[in-house]
């Protein structure tokens, strides 16, 4: 057992990023393929099925633990059931069962952003912490909660949903239909709005000049150059962050926050704000021990966390025997 | 063991209240006493034993289960830490031990939106629910959570802080330092200071008649009657109250939120405005089998719950009896 590898596969909607994995968390072999995305569920799951076999390919059969996969979208019992919007038609896929059919290789599905957390639970930041979340910077802002040192899912499995708390009542319309939404303001299409608003009251500034498509990579990199426009945006989102992390903080009386995602490898430049508003918003008591952090695993989080889906079910195993054999 | 009966405690700034709670949560004596809040600890501390001693002294002492007691304020390991502003000096009194040692019967303490909680999930609405918010309305803001079937308590057991979670970012000044916080516009003095502003615009209201002091009673009371401000307040009140609830349940998939607490008395005049903002602002997925009710326990909630402290330690050392015998 102590020899075998994992196969973990972090489903994006541009990559798909696979990778043999030891039980301590080694990456022996990654590879990435397109996902293809745009074109369909058959075309997708095809993809994953090509990244399988050719990591599996040479591998002894037995010396495969299990398969650990995090897909975008909302996961029940290893099943797609819906609200990826970036992967066409990612709907009422019965992914576990296909895969597990394929190689008979036990496998595990779940939501992306739970794999991610269980990546840092286990291998990342989360590591000495019962009771933390890890928020996800991406178009759209989610994040999962790790609570009595436990993946905290939820009464049906939707649990998360930060980017669609309110931080501002009046606020901004988001997609979701409601308002004031924290992804209003700091996901990828919140930033771009309030980009371009403040470049046409400032228009030296160097994101004008810029050749390429405005992102919040292109955004936060002139920051970093000292940019007056992007450090105000820059500024702005984190503070909305800071907000709705604090929001949270308040209500679960947490003793961690880890901040992942794209928008995260900004680095200083985004932990900054964030960290100055959620001192502003937090209660006393709440904020004392309170660490916050930019994810250390940074995009290999996924991977790890489709890894540990594996690992806490071989646990669990050990833990049933134990108490079979006890009875 | 069957027949025993637990003693409840509910400690509010104006009354303590207890009772001869038995464990299917009948309440067979009830009592109630001043606090004397402004007294001091001394004092207060006097009245608990009081109100103890009162209802043990025609029991027998072998039937006495427990002591269980809800107290203001910020509890750990059965001490009063602080943060209980309405009783003087509730700071650092150890009451647990001083409770146990003047009456040789097992006591625990804990925080009184904690015990209402608990009181919700064994004898009230919570009973069905694995995952639930109870929230308390009164000169503040509360909530206690129930999570995965527990009672969550956070990292230091300072959970459940609500009523300082933000819901409009640059709003209203709170008395915690912070800004929007929801009790700066739902707890009594949010709720008393609108009304005077709607008031100045409206010199018809019979608000404005009364001769008492108003109170957010009288408010609700004036909306059942129609009054025209009085509604107002009231909505938007509950349009705040739902905003804060909704962010919550988008989190944590709540399959149940019960509202408590003084205001909550007010029936159906304060409950719809907080459904109809819970329908906008939470998320389609999330608001699917949402069960939204006022307590059907009331003002017994705390010392039922109360009662539930004595219940959980048993069934603990029951299980534990269990364990031990496997071993």
């Amino acid at each position: 057992m102590d020899r075998g590898v994992i196969v973990g596969i972090d489903l994006g909607a541009t990559f798909i990023k696979a990778g043999l994995i030891t039980q301590n968390g080694q990456i022996i072999t990654q590879l990435q393929r397109l996902t293809e995305a745009t074109q369909g569920r058959k075309k997708v799951v095809e993809n994953i099925a090509f990244v399988i076999k050719h990591l599996i390919d040479n591998q002894k059969r037995d010396s495969i633990l299990g398969i650990g996969i995090g897909s975008p979208g909302y996961v029940l019992n290893g099943q797609i059931v819906g609200g990826a919007e970036n992967i066409k038609d990612w709907e009422n896929v019965p992914l576990r069962e296909i895969i597990e059919k394929r190689f008979s290789v036990p496998t595990f599905v779940d939501n992306d952003v739970n794999t991610v957390t269980l990546g840092e639970k286990v291998f990342g930041l989360g590591k000495r912490s019962k009771n933390f979340i890890c928020i996800t910077l991406g178009t759209g802002i989610g994040a999962g909660l790790v609570l009595n040192g436990q993946l905290y899912r939820g009464a049906r499995g939707y649990a998360g949903e930060i980017g669609h708390t309110t931080v501002d009542y009046k606020g901004w319309l988001c997609n979701c239909g409601s308002r004031g939404c924290l992804e209003a303001y700091a996901g990828t299409e919140g930033i771009l709005a309030r980009a371009q608003v403040l470049l046409k009251k400032t228009p030296q500034s160097i994101l004008r000049k810029s050749q390429e498509r405005l992102t919040p990579k292109i955004i936060c990199e002139a920051a970093k150059k000292g940019d007056p426009v992007a450090q105000e945006v820059v500024k702005e989102v984190g503070e909305y962050i800071g907000v709705g992390l604090a929001n949270v903080v308040n209500l679960l009386n947490l003793d961690r926050v880890i901040i992942g995602g794209g928008i995260s490898q900004a680095g200083r430049v985004i932990l900054e704000p964030i960290k100055a508003s959620l001192k502003r918003y937090t209660l006393n008591l709440g904020r004392k021990g309170l660490k916050v952090n930019l994810s250390i695993l940074g995009a290999r989080a996924g991977l790890l966390g489709s890894a540990v889906l594996v690992l806490e079910k071989m646990e669990q195993e050990v833990k049933n025997e134990r108490e079979y054999l006890h009875f």
